[in-house]
């Protein structure tokens, strides 16, 4: 018989990580704030459970994908908690992107319960993690990585082993926000450049994507620019929050970022104004003096 | 009988680019201030001049590829400059990275002599240039672009075209090193935290690599500091003047661009500290507190 995974957290990416354990062949129990989503789940399989705990019942894995540390907390720990439904030696599988240091504790606050625990942040947004080809960033004990057997595979195209213990995971993970956070905030300064100096957005994306200045976020963010369209896929807070983390991350050991902090002033510069659960392309709106493109109607 | 092409300044980029035109059939006459790599380049075809001013004569079209405005105001107007034996209606092609406005103007004094002008800056590194696939960013007018006839396609893969006077070539030039230095400081910014952290560096080069946070810049610039090499295929201080170049176009409309001013200052920083000449992946020296990875043997 094959192995129950709950499945706590059906936003964008985890709803996309659900099917993509049921579809492996593996018993998903998934679980959500929003009864409804884990209901509408449930119609093509899988069960639907109302808190943690019970998505917990007879999983010998627990995948968390929800927003934060705190989130995260309140998934084990909470009144509900599915740590209270965890034998000695499941696994807790933590997607959210958060500070190492918690990370690392957190493997040996579970330890102390006798449970298994991987550190192991996700990347590549819904699309992929619908298709079971997002990226994992994982580290934790060999036992951990035994305990989840196919699960990871069946979840992530690719499943980045960075250490035996906890932390290189959420590490990298930061690094990677660090990068991403930087170019998007390095791209919306490029294109506003552009537009004060009369540049057409569009010719100055066709260069930019064939030229040594491009990146994954200047390709994907500046479409959303030209096109006018701060649909969110990812918000302004999400950058708040997670360069926050970086420079937290750094903080605790007295390391300067200097283009770090710079880019998360510009991203609480956009929340302030208004801007914050737009897409983070809008940080683009912190510059003044300029006509962005309109939506195309 | 073929066009003939004066190439002025023949470092990594102009020497293949003087190969490239003689390859596609024109008659190049070509000059540096180093005699000897002229007469190098004249043992496989082509002319070698001593002067700017000889190049130009019996040439149509007069390429210069030098390192910034002044030098370029030299190879037009110096003591031996090339609008000394210019004629009415032949092309002047600016290729160096320059500040806007100084290009504008320039189109206008050649102009006034008679002269067509192409703002024409380049981008792709000295391989794409020795084998005619770099690009160029353009602009000018109808006039300059049929003078220049099939010259512009025998040293380029991409011919951007992206206005009809000049200016807008230099812009879109400025704004891809505007994202070119800010990303190399911000790949430096990123790896700096992997090494004060502990990750193996040669496993965060895989993830980034493969996630959003990649850019052109991070992929090739961290290949060197994984490597410990820092022998200059383009140095700490054309950072330093290039995104000075970004800065001054922007003060000109008294335009806010605070990671270019964060990461200028980086680059700064590192040229201060004696590795100007460095690659400009040594702007990550700036960061204390860690080890690099040492040259490999």
């Amino acid at each position: 018989m094959s192995k129950t995974v709950a499945v706590i957290g059906l936003g964008a990416m985890g709803l996309g990580m659900a099917n993509s354990l049921r579809r492996a062949g593996f018993q998903v129990r998934a679980c959500d704030a929003r009864a409804e989503v884990a209901q509408e789940f449930a119609k093509e399989g899988g069960t639907a459970c109302a808190t943690p705990v019970d998505a917990a019942t007879t999983a010998e894995v627990v995948v968390s994908v929800v927003v934060n540390a705190a989130q995260t907390e309140d998934v084990l720990f909470g009144e509900t908690g599915a740590a209270g439904a965890m034998r000695k030696g499941d696994l807790f599988v933590m997607c959210s992107t958060v500070h190492p240091n918690w990370s690392i504790a957190l493997e040996q606050r579970l330890a102390d319960l006798g449970l298994l625990y991987l550190d192991a942040p996700i990347s590549g947004g819904a699309a992929k993690a619908a298709t079971g080809t997002m990226t994992m960033m994982t580290a934790g004990r060999p036992e951990a990585y035994a305990k989840a057997g196919r699960a990871l595979d069946a979840m992530a195209a690719r499943v980045y082993r960075l250490g035996d213990r906890a932390g290189n995971g959420s590490k990298v993970k930061i690094i990677n926000q660090l990068l991403a956070g930087v170019h998007i905030a390095a791209a919306a300064e490029a294109m506003a450049l552009g537009l004060r100096e009369g540049v057409d957005p569009k010719a100055l994306y066709e260069v930019i994507t064939h030229s040594a200045g491009n990146s994954w976020m200047f390709e994907n963010r500046m479409a959303h620019v030209i096109t006018g369209d701060y649909t969110p896929l990812s918000a302004v807070d999400i950058f708040v929050k997670d360069l926050g983390l970086v420079l937290d991350t750094a903080r605790a050991t007295k390391f300067p970022l200097p283009l770090s902090a710079t880019a998360h002033q510009m991203f609480m510069q956009a929340s302030a104004a208004g801007h914050g659960r737009e897409d983070d392309s809008a940080v683009i709106k912190v510059f003044p003096g300029i006509d962005l493109p309109a939506a195309e109607t």
